[in-house]
């Protein structure tokens, strides 16, 4: 299958200002990017007034929680925690967390996500998800240490990790994912840093995503969050996707240079909840990657990227009191080039270039909120939201054309999601 | 021409749980709400799906702005402001602001408004776009006292107001508009509001968006800018429509107090500007009125209504670290009930009610982001974007339907505003 994509603006995010041209697609791969190619292909994309870019990649999801959005928002996190998800997470079958994942996906696809990284329970039923559909997906089965059943968590992880590594085409990868440092004792946690280690398979946890998670460590611990990571040997032994790390201090900052991986920076989910603000330009400034993911749509309400693009922008330029904090190119790059190193696949994709797979989305521009164009990467940080995703292809595949989805029955999956829905929160 | 919504899911903002039935338009007035409505209509309009909801209510625009959209983000305020905004608005010609004005309104429709509040300059060409546009507006001609045409455009906003008060089928309304404490000197301040209490005209004015201001206006007056009004006797003798109001103490608020009007929080303008967070809760707990504006697209990037219900929400959690602060049925009231309130007019508009003129917008629930509905309130503040906005009608007049604007034409809007905009910052 070859896809010609004709006279559209190209954004590589490479460091090279915008520019118009053609782009061939063969098989999965990026096969040219040319001022212009006059070669055959199955499908010819007019492309003139859209934007190509790299697709977008969530670098922290909880795909099935988009089955309790909207359900308790307005609450103190322990009560929307303990009350509400948790309950309702408890009744949720496999089936559920299938078409929930789904659901997720038909979001992400929607708005030009193209790769993202979850962290669930019963990872089985999102793999043949992600498999179905075709995103590019890194899954991580949670693992919490604090009840008794740490055991077989381990054991569903492992399996996930034998099973689906590598599959679909190699669209699916693992992590391993000890939950958060108050949930994983510092004997478990070592144990699974071991095996990362061994198997060279990177790390997906939670990081300091709220106050008191920080006073609780230290009670327990005399050390901050990021300390009991660094001591547990965490950075030094592994590939590590930090999620949140809102609340870390300067000396916490330290912890984390010359990391392997680096930080998912989720500032909807962390204003929706009013966990605070990351310190991305101090992790910045030490060189430490940062990308962006939405959370789970229990909490940050959608998983549109561009809703976090501007968050990121938006929250540190607050913070500073500086507009020219995190520039336009920058934002997006966060999340396109940098989460692709977040989830261990930037050889593969996050950038526009011959010979990487072929994730790309088109944007269509011929909004009121997108004329004039001043400047394409403002317009694409700033003013674009995913609804003006026109086109998205995964690995080669289009799984959105024109805003039609290809690989998800939409009615289906709304009459499945609505019926699961009521059941699981029926009472709580 | 009577117009009848089928089966629709009614969110009619008078703190009422939403429900579903039926609303009949007869002219431009709202004629019926009832669960179930017999009669015969011109246009039949099947809701099932779909929210029906009080047209979106900016209070604060700079329509011509759109044609400025990402010319030049990411800079900070002064330089924003003097080296890239003035010397381009300073080349913008009457046609250039019918233009850009239309291009306002055409994403305003798009995205849910049915009314604004717009202060900028010659508002003659801006009252014809709105006449022919179809839109609610109230027109303001901002007045600068520090240079030596303030005359001219006294005479200008007086001439605004005598022409086009109560015109359009009394969609336009007027105020006067200050343009703020640092542009406004005690003389003619004073004597604006003479004007507006004799004639009984509303004032709009910027007050304290930048610390800046608040330092300039001390070192002049030893005042706060709030301070500096208050004295000047503004909040006795008009209604008031307070744009910003970001850098006010405690002391300020209470200036505020028993206030005819209100204040327009624009929360992503502050946010994309590095501005702060207005002390919108300490305003509320004051029963002070707060609506929601976008401030023109030259800052704000976009004009989505929605965007600005999610960060006025997300600002006030993240200011006390409490997700109950702001609740989301609140936020909607922000952005419609309270704002009609701001620019005066909430005697026919901002809440569904039989009797009010017919400025409705419908919802399509129909999206990924949209579903499972647990909570109507919720996903509309917190999930929603305006590309879910399928239809708006002002005044009993469909201005677009399913997503197609009815009294613009989009290509030849995109060719006049590329041309213009090119020209405008041409060198700049």
């Amino acid at each position: 299958m070859r896809i010609l994509i004709k006279d559209v603006t190209i954004v590589t995010m490479k460091e090279e200002a915008p520019f118009v041209g053609d782009i061939m697609i063969e098989g999965d791969k990026i096969e040219d990017i040319q001022s212009e190619i006059n070669e055959s292909a199955d499908d010819v994309i007019q492309g003139k007034g859209f934007v190509a870019m790299p697709g977008l990649i969530n670098a922290h999801q909880h795909t099935p929680m988009s089955l309790l959005r909207g359900f308790s928002d307005d609450l103190i996190l322990m009560d929307w925690l303990n009350k509400k998800m948790l309950p309702a997470e408890a009744r949720m079958t496999e089936e559920d967390i299938y078409w929930g994942a789904k659901l997720s996906m038909a979001e992400m696809i929607k708005t030009g996500t193209t790769a993202f990284a979850d962290m669930y329970i019963h990872m089985n039923e999102i793999a043949l998800a992600v498999e179905e559909v075709g995103m590019r997906a890194s899954l991580t089965r949670g693992l919490v240490f604090i009840e008794d059943d740490g055991g077989k968590r381990l054991t569903e992880a492992l399996d996930l990790i034998e099973r689906w590594s590598g599959k679909a085409g190699g669209r699916i990868t693992t992590m391993y994912g000890p939950h958060s440092p108050y949930t994983c004792p510092p004997e478990p946690l070592k144990e699974v840093i071991q095996l990362a280690e061994a198997r060279n398979i990177p790390v997906h946890i939670h990081l300091a995503e709220t106050k008191e998670e920080v006073i609780k460590i230290r009670e327990k611990y005399n050390q901050t969050p990021t300390e009991y990571l660094y001591h547990a040997g965490l950075f030094e032994r592994a590939h590590v996707l930090l999620a949140h790390s809102v609340h870390l201090n300067r000396r916490d900052v330290g912890f984390l240079k010359g990391m392997r991986g680096g930080v998912s920076h989720n500032p909807v989910s962390n204003l929706k909840l009013g966990c605070g603000i990351a310190p991305i330009t101090e992790m910045l400034a030490q060189g430490i990657t940062v990308g962006l993911g939405t959370d789970g749509a229990g909490s940050a309400t959608t998983v549109d990227m561009f809703e976090e693009i501007k968050a990121a922008s938006w929250l540190q330029k607050l913070d500073y009191s500086d507009p020219t904090r995190i520039l336009a190119a920058f934002a997006l790059r966060m999340a396109t080039h940098e989460g692709a190193k977040l989830l261990n696949i930037d050889d593969q994709v996050g950038t526009l270039e011959v010979g990487k797979k072929a994730d790309v989305i088109l944007v269509d521009m011929k909004k009121p909120h997108l004329q004039p164009i001043h400047n394409i990467e403002s317009l694409l940080a700033y003013s674009a939201n995913g609804a003006d995703v026109d086109t998205t292809i995964v690995n080669g595949r289009m799984l959105m054309k024109h805003r039609q989805l290809l690989t998800i029955d939409e009615e289906e999956l709304y009459s499945q999601v609505a019926a699961r829905a009521t059941r699981i929160v029926d009472g709580i």
